[in-house]
């Protein structure tokens, strides 16, 4: 019977499993991200430019829930780095726009590919239906989400 | 067929849903501290203390995967708030253990209740046999993580 106290039961458990994917995949994702040399919001700033194409500062800091002020430091270190640049508008030379640079696009894809071999270990040891179930879920999950954004 | 290709797409829809899912999850949960005079560290610090009872500051730096020099700051600013105090071990009055007090328990509880209400809109489009499938899924994604940390 969907009493309220099942409902209760389900929501909690979703929020914890949740909550511990979440801790375990920051944690991977930092040990990972300590063989390159960048760090974790930077990591965030390259992916949210790779997703969105070039953008102002001001878009930036939108997309990453960030204060302007902590984004700008940011963007200084990742410039100076040489993984971004900040660009010209080609249609409004005022504008100024960031713009993932070479060396920018080769550290997320070798971010990305070490992400996906640690997964690929984890998810080794699951059947192709499980994957199947799990991509549904978390698909279903990130939508409802999203959409509520 | 379960082709090197098709193991690959899982392993790679899997890692960007999940961290989807992470990035709204981050997100909402800095709206719902805001309503809360606390830091998402803060927060993390607090859960480890509940979940793992009174630790010294070395096995919390270990837990919470911090430098002991950014915890110690973090500590410091969490007694000054009355959420934790730092009480000498019964056993041994050598050791010095950090403790939850009940002003720090109250707001973990008033925190995970405002995530679970968030929590509950989203899924209350789900329907139950949903909600138990992305239980299962996420459970069994969780028992692999745990077990390879």
């Amino acid at each position: 019977m969907l009493t309220k106290t099942n409902v209760d039961r389900h929501v909690a458990e979703i929020e914890e499993l949740l909550r511990n994917v979440g801790t375990i995949l920051k944690k991977r994702g930092r040990d990972i991200l300590s063989n390159f040399d960048i760090t974790p919001p930077q990591l965030d700033a390259l992916l949210v430019l790779r997703d969105h194409g070039e953008l102002t500062m001001g878009e930036l800091c939108q997309k990453m829930y960030l204060a302007c002020s902590t984004a700008t430091d940011l963007i200084d270190r990742m410039e100076r780095n040489g993984l971004i640049e900040r660009a010209r508008d080609t249609n409004d030379r005022r504008v100024i726009r960031l713009k993932v640079l070479p060396k920018g696009s080769s550290v997320i894809e070798e971010v990305m590919e070490a992400r996906r071999t640690y997964l690929a270990t984890i998810l080794a040891e699951i059947d192709l239906a499980d994957k199947e179930r799990l991509i549904q879920s978390v698909e279903q999950l990130n939508y409802l989400m999203s959409r509520e954004v």
